[in-house]
């Protein structure tokens, strides 16, 4: 049987338990051109909350009733397109929150697990990592010697953004949630400062770890954080908004950042991405991304959860932020 | 003797009476090396506002007990630079809110009045002209075809955008007050549409007047016009932030753009900008702008006081909205 996540009511604000719905329904069968794919594993990531609203964005909404949208990877088990995939190829791909997935194969790509073991390919081989990849270098435009500030820093996405910049030869402070992600990000990931926006005030902090201001500010979280940023920009600066975690949950307006007359004064920019936009390139990105891991120059961390049954309060947990690095769902059940 | 008005105190708000003093003063010598100008006309901005806060900027704020900081245009009445600047040369630069100015000619460009009249060289041709050149062209970077909005259409920087990007084979929508500015923006310069953001509901009029999105938003007011305009971005839009009239005298918070998101939903930039870093090539954007001024298709306005005395209620029309193009005050008593 195949254990689906049907997504049943538009939250407003935070999700709760009734947002979705587990069910249990038979394993489809491929039809002729297709493959069937058993998951292992699906990708939690903050993106999923936006898709969950019935508003105009760079994708259409989950529309209620169907499987809950997520990245996800697995193995083919049954396939009626072996021009393509066969049976035990690993797949990463579009398949949502489910056990088994049925596909033609558009948009999904072949995989070598022994180069990265799964949960790394919807990791930093992933979208998060391609987010992150050409988020900060060609949205970001580092340069050796910037002074690069990155929110989010010990997450999937934060984490790879201040690794290329420290690859790139800049100076990188991160903004996390507490003394362990402080640490981890310097004394695992090589970052030159930390701040921990649970226990300091941000800008003192900022001024302590960011004398000279910032040249690149790479945006996960909005809110006060991307506010007090702004306050430190150097003369054309970039800010690369990718996210706004703290604001997703609103139930009123999102707060606009009332420093944005920084971007005036200092010449500086303010751009949104999609990572999407970037796709036909994602496999030179991950190629290169895979040498600076063989280097020891890239660090993955992926925090891996178990059983369908768990989605919601693991999803939380990006939220919450009690995780580390990539939060990923195993759903295949041994 | 030289009338000055001197900044006398950093308003909170809304600048009153009391925030400057005039001052009749003896008219200096120019030393050698240096020229004495007699202002013919002061320009006056919404920038100058902001020189007033005691804050980081792009400039060093004006201090107490200074002639206030404004563009100039005046007569060399006396040279001790004869290699320079003669008598009789007609001098446009930062000479201050006062009738005579001596100056060793540094940042004073001379004029030809028999080309285009004094108050133009620090309207179309000086500060707020370059400012719309460089905005639109260098910062928006519209090309053909390219939908573009512009608030403070009626104003100096705002009617000489539209204008120039009708040049450039735009469609072109304008924000102004009051039927009058609305009439005149579309009849006199050629813009598309034009929106009453006093009588009109925004949202509903925008949707009217840009059914397919903007392209290029060049915002001289930021607040509710701002927040407004990023909620029709299309992708890749470009927002130009050239000033926030409607937030320069808050004595609250500035309001930031709760809809900032849109940036990242349609890949788009927000870009500050500010126009002294451009005056390299104002020479250039100068003669381009005399050129299509011949041809017929860019016309410049003026809105002209009299009287050094009436420095505070002039200024004020900046802010009220009272005036219509360029705002000049005459400072030479005839």
């Amino acid at each position: 049987m195949n254990k689906q996540l049907i997504f049943k009511k538009r939250p407003v604000g935070m999700p709760d338990a009734d947002t979705w719905q587990l069910e249990t329904n038979p394993i489809p069968d491929p039809a002729d051109g297709e493959v069937l794919i058993q998951h292992h594993y699906v990708s939690l990531d903050p993106a999923m909350r936006g898709w969950m609203n019935d508003s105009k964005s760079y994708i259409e909404p989950v529309q209620i009733g169907d499987v809950m949208r997520s990245g996800s990877i697995g193995v083919v088990v049954k396939s009626n397109n072996h021009r393509t995939f066969k049976e035990g190829d690993v797949l990463t791909g579009w398949g949502g929150v489910q056990q088994y997935a049925v596909t033609n194969g558009d948009n999904w790509y072949k995989v070598d697990t022994n180069l990265a073991p799964m949960p790394m390919y919807i990791g930093t081989l992933g979208m998060p990592g391609m987010t992150a990849y050409f988020g900060i270098l060609q949205e970001g435009k580092i340069k050796e010697g910037d002074i690069v500030l990155v929110s989010g820093a010990a997450g999937a996405v934060g984490s790879i953004v201040g690794q290329i910049a420290k690859i790139k030869g800049c100076r990188v402070i991160g903004i996390a949630g507490g003394p362990e992600k402080c640490k981890y990000i310097i004394d695992e990931l090589g970052f030159d400062g930390a701040i921990d926006y649970k226990s300091e005030n941000l800008a003192t902090a900022l001024k302590r770890e960011c004398p000279k201001g910032i040249d690149v500010y790479f945006d996960n979280v909005g809110g006060e954080i991307l506010d007090t940023a702004l306050t430190r920009l150097r003369t054309r600066a970039r800010v690369v908004i990718c996210g706004a975690i703290s604001q997703y949950n609103n139930k009123t307006a999102v707060k606009g950042p009332s420093n944005y007359l920084s971007l005036l004064v200092n010449r500086a920019s303010m751009q949104g991405m999609v990572v999407m936009d970037y796709a036909k390139d994602y496999g030179k990105a991950a190629q290169e991304m895979g040498m600076w891991m063989m280097q020891g120059k890239l660090k993955s961390k992926e925090d891996i959860y178990e059983g369908i049954e768990n989605f919601h309060e693991t999803f939380m947990r990006l939220f919450s932020g009690e995780k580390m690095g990539k939060l990923v769902l195993k759903v295949k059940e041994d």
